[in-house]
């Protein structure tokens, strides 16, 4: 099939204020990398084909609808990490959207304003705003950041400058006294947004809201699901992709696909059908996240033979694993739910302690089968660079076999990883 | 005058589980770089002989002193921020100190256990407990970590694994609510140290705790004042040794020994006594801490010529600059009242927004006449860094000359620094 990708968007792209020729150049080598990654890749379910085409167009497409629904008086915003509720934006009547991150080409815009000693994912996000270079940070109405870490707190002092920005606080820890002081963070956020875009927050939207996403959620359990298996119906490079696609996706179309996906999945088990060569081992990734178009680790791996089954990732299974009890319906309840769903499960290494993350590491090796770890960190992120080193020697004592793994978004380490990665697979079960 | 250095000691550092052959390379490197950049001034005040001493043999005196009092059944608590309130500690018959963490000396052991990409300072705490080369790490009975920063933060789960650790969790914003928070923190401290102690903190044992280190505040602030006069009666690099020493001597000798000193600069002032050629440029830092023995900017700036004439950072005003109000004597009132100084008045890089800082350069610039600022950042401390381009355009906008710094706790970089320093004096007014 063919990929189109963002065609006849420069218009748009124009009156968003976006500096279109520099963009070009990101249209223009797009395709190539995502046709290397994805559509070399033999035997994929054809319902991939959805995810195709809202990645091949996805600076077009997506950003059209957000602004047809902002000429229909509807807000959008943006934000950056997954301990900030959706539920509460869909409750408001507003639309939320994830933000470009991912790519070395915003980089360098970034480190025009930041310390180079700055993990890749923050530089990334201020240079696509700072060069306008990405679609959806010249249409959302505002960006919500957090204190999850030093780069991204201080940061957002930057980005506000030239952005409207509001700030919610992360606890650093887990305490009876943080999970109230998030539900009070949670309630901040419902009134900024009740004031930004005019609605009430009620108990039925906000109900309503719990259910959309975690409906949301549901299918990409369930797409999960799958990787469990022996016979492995689907790539692990087709799963993060739709993992990314999740951040900007209206939620209940992205719903509906990824689930016609998985019935197309349920048939492939049936019949056993699977991407993978038999006795490919199986890899669990776990560390920081990967946002689009960061598919380098995953096509190295996958490339080299092995399966990756799992992402311990915001862009994996942290996003998806837990729901948001739908029992409740009067608002103190549903706050109180969304602060345990968003502040108690996400095992994130802004934590302090963070043992539950290598609780959750451990039983996904086991419910994924996996043969391996590899322990991702996106370079200059201390946080995760410092629990690495925990969770490594964890791992070891268990007799689980793992490599941890520095990286950025150049290609300047492939041929490193490769090496790396490749001798970790081959002592591998 | 000769100092000695950490003489006949070694069977204390024996019995306290010290690496000694290690430790004694730092004891034999000591002398000479202090001599160098004390000893070498010319016209320093007699009343620094005192503090002379407290350094020469700073891994001995005090050190023998702690041991004292811990078989007199006291307690000693090791702190690393000047956010964690000594009152509390004081008012429970504990002792405060601080901790090994200014030289290179103790760095590579802490890239055993820590990222490269982390501060030297961070480093260097963690190296010199885990090399076992720092009295002061082995006497603590208890260490009080707090949430500053991602590299302090995560550096304590790793510490945690071979020294009892306390938490305390610094709030990221400076709301009412954060206020609350850190009153909390505080309660949640004082309950620890009752514990560790023994002791009940009463409110006349708090409210002469109270007392105690605001006297040190006030000998401090007397002794920086002396800096804004036009004849400025010591030199920088003294003010900062006799900020380094705050945190390891006993308060009440350290405040009478600092009073005595600013006895005979009143007398230096009457006859106009400065340790500066006439027309020296007046220099104030701004930045990340210098803790002992870290004196290599103080040293390269003033034998360049120019005169320190305050430090606005952890080793300087943000320490002594505001008290703890005195006259409440219930313990809910002083609580709040340790809760407003110690989160209101420190304004650290790590809180977000962090506007006041920016407040206070400009106002130190005019109350200590200073010519220009070196805004200084140890490497890799990203909050300092991303904020110092902050400082540096709003300082610029009001037209006071800025250079910004980053530096380590290696001599590599002091020809470089000593180039663009110079060069930066040289085009002040």
């Amino acid at each position: 099939m063919e990929v189109n990708f963002m065609t006849d968007n420069h218009k748009m792209w124009a009156d968003l204020g976006m500096d279109v020729a520099t963009h070009d150049i990101l249209c223009e080598v797009l395709p190539g990398a995502f046709s290397d990654v994805f559509l070399s890749q033999e035997n994929r379910p054809k319902g991939m084909d959805y995810f195709n085409m809202v990645v091949g167009d996805i600076h077009g497409i997506r950003p059209a609808e957000l602004i047809e629904a902002q000429k229909n008086g509807q807000k959008v915003v943006g934000s950056f990490c997954i301990h900030v509720p959706d539920e509460v934006v869909i409750a408001a009547g507003a639309i939320p959207t994830g933000l470009c991150s991912g790519s070395q080409f915003w980089v360098p815009g970034g480190e025009k304003v930041l310390p180079t000693a700055t993990c890749p994912l923050i530089k990334a996000s201020l240079g696509a705003r700072f060069d306008r270079t990405c679609p959806f940070f010249r249409i959302a109405d505002l960006f919500v950041g957090e204190t999850t870490c030093d780069g991204k707190k201080k940061a957002w002092e930057i980005l506000a400058e030239d952005a409207p920005m509001y700030i919610m606080d992360i606890p650093q820890l887990k305490r009876e006294r943080d999970f109230k002081h998030w539900e009070e963070e949670i309630r901040g956020y419902m009134e900024r947004l009740e004031e930004l875009t005019g609605n009430k927050i009620t108990e039925e939207s906000l109900h309503k809201a719990i259910e959309i996403v975690n409906n949301k959620r549901r299918a990409l359990q369930r797409l999960n699901n799958f990787r469990k298996q022996k016979n492995v119906p689907i790539s692990g490079v087709d799963v993060l992709l739709i993992h990314q696609i999740a951040f900007f996706d209206d939620p209940e179309r992205f719903t509906t696909m990824v689930n016609k996906l998985c019935d197309e999945l349920d048939e492939r088990v049936k019949n056993g059908v699977s991407v993978y060569e038999e006795g490919s081992k199986r890899i669990l990734l776990t560390g920081t996240p990967l946002s689009i178009p960061n598919w380098k680790l995953h096509h190295i791996i996958e490339t080299l033979g092995a399966s990756i089954v799992g992402e311990e990732m915001c862009t994996g299974l942290r996003y998806c694993e837990n729901l948001v009890d739908e029992e409740a319906t009067d608002m103190d309840t549903m706050v109180e739910n969304l602060a345990r769903r968003y502040l108690g499960h996400i095992n994130c290494a802004c934590f302090t302690p963070n043992m539950e993350r290598i609780d959750d590491i451990k039983r996904l090796v086991k419910e994924y089968n996996a043969d391996g770890v590899i322990d991702v960190n996106l370079k200059f992120c201390n946080l995760y660079d410092v629990e690495g080193l925990k969770v490594e020697k964890s791992l070891r004592e268990d007799n689980i076999p793992v490599i941890g793994i520095e990286t950025d978004y150049t290609d300047e380490d492939a041929e490193q990883l490769k090496t790396r990665i490749g001798a970790f697979i081959e002592i591998l079960g």
